[in-house]
């Protein structure tokens, strides 16, 4: 349909203020993309799969945001389906699943089976089940979820109800939900699609020596049981199971509830590589190494820690495209017929984007470091070496919780520094925003797991303060003996040049991170608090500790990488001021209260702050640029590459919309709402 | 269907949990809810016109999470149509009407006729426009709306760039959009149902003395415009309007685009109270008092903030109530044996959800407060004194920007504490959430407007610095003068104990109000530093003044009113002391450097804070009872009044929920999706 709109434009056109943007800026994009994602061909892969999934009209986003949660299910299955598919047709290997997967952007409703329910196959089956089960999985013969969550149970992982009872006769296990709080529940992937899950349920054996129904819990163990038919797909006899209804985000996952009715399974269910019951005799198997659950936690928690950075990234580019090409306002100060300015050149917003984009790369840098941390914590264990497990543990804990959060509140930050149009769906920051808020909560709530990298601060202080004089385990020992015996010499004053030495930056953090170490053990271990009672010191604890690692990888990383393109150092560098210093700001009075700052220097550091801003934004674009998140993923008319906001904006409402289509009927007094429609749901009743 | 499921009950009954809660704390409900809300009959009305509601099917709201975005509009135009009948048929009155739109909760697609449409034309038609007009609008007999805002201009309303040309031949007004950027845009109740609105457009005039095509624009004005057929509800000729698309909320109002070709409109078409122009002679009257515009759009932002408080009192109503109800854990100190904890009792669950309670009573007291100051400038305004209307805009601005602040991120912020059942539907803070997130931007951006409450506050302070002795011409003026004098004789420690004294609390946000104030005017008007290099400044100056107004406003009013029940005193004033010294921590250093607070006193401050709320949790349940928000708003499971948390999840999620009628195939070999139904839409063409 053609009207007089075809043949209007933008009064300033987007695209020559994004192209005059990228030519004042020497920073070198491809380089510095080449350095942040070069890691293991992720921009050849990108550049390989994105036409390949381009083409597909089942990947074609433009109508998303229209379907019902019951329509954005079945799109959803439908695309999981045929990425895989093409995975074969095209030869993918994992890699180039995860970017296709990435560049689609749905939650794939199959998340699970690849993830926690082959993984716990491979982890907690013995080499039996292995043998059985890991071909019918790697096939997708069968589908399968992860259920350990429950209705009335998430962190509490020992105070599950689901009972899985040991019949000695019989040699079958039999699951049974005592309450409905048993239920299992958020189960990705069994709502709708899975016929075999993991369950993890109570372990309970008759009392040794009774021969009435005395039974005795050994706690959670894990199940592989099939639920449903392998051909009707309906539960089998004795399980309820279901989707649990639509959500904040996530609409394509079929979140789960499953209860089971004195449901039996064979012997052969529970995944005994390391605790079993003997078939025989129903006597118990201890694992010998029970710490070893923390691994696939820890695995899943560097993941996320890893994943942060994009997310944040892809919120920031439409940030920072947009507010480049929006202008409102002439400056209050200059000439009243100038041009009307950028968005992004008034420091108040600045102040909400710029810190996020040094966020980005502080993400980067860290995530790199955990997944190093990972990966050779992981060996040593693998021979038999479980010196820096908990360290490991801890690392991930308090930075799963912190980057999650700190991205999580990003997107939001970003989406309101939009204006208006961050409230529309031309934003595309609707569904990442959704989707993300997950994170917060999942694989270990935000505020409870930070307790996990406190308490393991606290002992490390504990050993220290024992000791200062002795030799240094690691790094952070080191920082807490020297803090202590500063503290036993009177000194309190670190005399930091936190404006002008980046060293200082970071040794400011690491005083500020040590003193409240300090304190904490001096509450718990001297003062003998209550562990509750503390619980949001601890978790000041563990938000520094973390806050100093981002701040330490990231400077550490530009002092020793090689690969760094000269012409982007300094801009990078003024990224790692501008992180550390917002933070410190933002949470000044920590550091001055322990001397790791002083208040002359703290009182500067606004103007500090919006110089380096002011430093910063000319490479705005061409930092964000380098991300190299490709239109399809932004799905963002503020976003676009080309800067053609308005365009867009204008194209998805006029041609796309599909409200459009259908005239509506304004009077109040007649029940028909669209015009020559009768629709019985709508007609008022009992008028 | 029943299923054995039928017969589960929770482990722990929630309904028995919260009657406990309720039997221990002596609070007296139902008299403080009248101290809350017995303004204006507001308890009264709900408990009428709640019943009326409650009974229309199609008020139900069991399913509309599922509601694809054009479908929920569809439900929203007949909710609208239904609510105006009733109205009519019970007699309801305006207090009511709102009250039953209150309670089913959606925008109401005809919001903006009822608000700024109706407005407009009472505030700026002449006297003969409003005879013709507003009988036609009272009777709903055409539906209006209100186009200001355009897709490349909404702050910045003199930009914007929609032309009205005075053709003195024709005696008409020509509307021409120049370019895709002066299209409105946003414009509530106008994309699919009104058929005339306001148009504010560029007024154009030729030039006085040139024949040619010269024109000379004399900024925006307010035109009324019929811009739909009546009978076919088509846009007229030359106008093309639709609605935008999909949002973050907002599903049931059409947000507009418009535009216009060459489109004639008759000279009574520009509303004509205070400007107009003389049909015969072209000759342009300007209003004579620019400043009344402040007035509408005070009336819109005082609305918000009163608004504010009890869109986070339903939050927290949810948090509170089902933190309560959810177990998770023993105590780590505590009998290995000993029951789990009420999540709420954990203090880094309190320091989420504690502040906010107290915040919902913050804002209530200024929300009153705000009125009251409008309704008193309004009636002065209307006799011709102006002398405070500068301060109520500076107000409403500044408490505008802050509460909606808070309170969008109170939402958030208690959804997150609700763990992962605050990520399902059944936490009702999804909607909630969605749409209150237009809050931070529309009616002036919360970035934005905090420059007028700044601009102001340094023209006071301005002449304080001149005149530090004279007779005080307010109390902001009194503490300004003051801190000059105090200044001059180099007291600058002000030895405050916030700890003890509530007087001192107040004193103390003063104070760093005040010194704040002072800074940003030496820095401007000293230093002459630029107004955009102080952005950032001027906005924390705004917020502390903000801030300073809900402390003192809050603490006053437990002062001074009568009607505060003796038994809820003790704790009220204890919700103050949290909200004022919650507040202060998260500035802490703020108030340390400019004496407001000393360091002393300040260490001690998380203490403080966790002892208050240790004293506030017994009554937690109660306090978010006082607010008497009904389980039908609500339409949370996890906020029910009665506590039966896990029942009704379940049954959303088993009983309710559409996605389970469905049988799915899981094998991504096949393209079927749900079983024995072909879908061409879910087919993958290409491969």
């Amino acid at each position: 349909m053609r009207d007089f709109t075809d043949n209007l434009r933008p009064s300033q056109p987007g695209d020559q203020i994004l192209a005059q943007e990228r030519a004042q800026s020497n920073l070198p994009v491809d380089d510095l993309a080449q350095h942040l994602l070069g890691y293991n061909g992720f921009l050849e892969r990108q550049a390989r799969v994105l036409p390949i999934v381009q083409q597909q009209s089942l990947f074609d986003k433009s109508h998303q945001q229209n379907l019902s949660r019951p329509d954005a299910f079945k799109q959803g299955l439908a695309r999981a389906k045929l990425l895989r598919r093409l995975a074969i047709k095209h030869g993918w290997d994992l890699a180039d699943f995860r970017i296709a997967e990435y560049l689609v952007d749905d939650v794939s409703p199959y998340f699970l089976h690849l993830e926690m329910f082959a993984t716990t196959v491979r982890e907690q089956g013995s080499p039996e089940q292995q043998a059985y089960w890991l071909p019918k999985i790697e096939n997708w013969e069968i589908v399968g979820a992860y259920g350990q969550t429950e209705l009335g149970h998430g962190s509490n992982v020992r105070g599950l109800e689901l009972e899985a009872r040991w019949d000695p006769q019989a040699k079958q296990f039999i699951l049974h939900s005592p309450y409905l709080t048993a239920s299992k529940w958020w189960n990705g992937t069994l709502g709708r699609i899975a016929n075999h899950s993991i369950v993890v349920a109570q372990l309970m054996l008759p009392r040794p020596g009774s021969s009435g129904p005395e039974y005795v819990s050994h706690g959670p163990h894990p199940f592989i049981v099939q639920v449903r038919d392998m051909k009707t797909h309906q539960p089998l006899d004795g399980v309820v199971i279901g989707d649990i209804g639509p959500k904040y985000g996530y609409a394509t996952m079929d979140n789960a509830y499953m209860l089971f009715d004195q449901f039996r399974i064979p012997h052969s269910a529970l995944l005994s590589r390391y605790s079993s019951v003997d078939a025989q005799t129903g006597q118990y198997t201890k694992p010998e190494q029970p710490a070893l659950v923390y691994g696939s936690l820890t695995a899943v928690r560097a993941n996320i820690v890893q994943h942060a950075r994009l997310v944040l990234a892809r919120a920031v580019t439409v940030a920072v495209r947009y507010t480049t090409v929006r202008r409102q306002f002439r400056d209050r100060d200059g000439d009243p017929n100038g041009p009307e300015l950028a968005v992004l050149d008034y420091p108040t917003v600045q102040i909400r984007i710029l810190p996020l984009l040094a966020t980005a790369f502080a993400l980067h840098y860290t995530g790199r470091a955990m997944q190093d941390t990972y990966e050779t914590t992981r060996r040593e264990i693998e021979a038999g070496n479980f010196n820096n497990l908990a360290n490991m543990h801890s690392m991930s804990s308090g930075l799963k919780s912190l980057c999650t959060t700190l991205v999580a509140d990003g997107i939001e930050t970003c989406r309101r520094a939009l204006g208006g149009h961050g409230f529309g769906g031309g934003s595309g920051l609707i569904q990442l925003n959704n989707d993300y808020l997950s994170k917060p909560t999942v694989e270990g709530d935000n505020w409870m797991i930070t307790q996990q990298t406190a308490s393991y601060v606290i002992k490390k202080m504990t050993a220290a303060v024992k000791a200062p004089n002795s030799r240094y385990n690691d790094e952070v020992d080191g920082q807490f003996k020297e803090f202590i015996r500063n503290k036993q010499q009177g000194k309190t004053d670190y005399q930091l040049d936190i404006l002008n030495n980046d060293q200082d930056i970071l040794k400011s953090f690491q005083v500020r991170a040590t003193a409240l170490a300090y304190n904490a053990y001096r509450e718990r271990v001297e003062n003998k608090k209550s562990w509750n009672s503390l619980l949001v010191q601890l978790h000041k604890l563990s938000r520094a500790q973390s806050q100093s690692i981002l701040v330490s990888k990231f400077f550490l990383t530009l002092s020793n990488e090689k690969n760094i393109p000269a012409l982007a150092k300094e801009t990078l560098l003024n990224l790692f001021r501008l992180f550390a210093l917002y933070t410190m700001e933002t949470e000044s009075y920590e550091f001055f209260s322990c001397g790791a700052a002083s208040q002359g220097q703290l009182d500067q550091l606004s103007n500090k702050i919006r110089d380096l801003m002011a430093q910063i934004r000319p490479h705005a674009v061409n930092l964000v640029d380098s991300w190299k998140i490709p239109d399809y993923l932004l799905d963002s008319a503020l976003g676009r590459y080309d800067g053609r906001v308005y365009e867009d904006l204008f194209n998805r409402a006029h041609r796309l919309n599909p409200l459009n289509r259908e005239t509506f009927n304004p009077n109040y007094w007649e029940d028909e709402v669209v015009k020559g429609v009768t629709d019985a749901r709508l007609a008022s009743s009992k008028l």
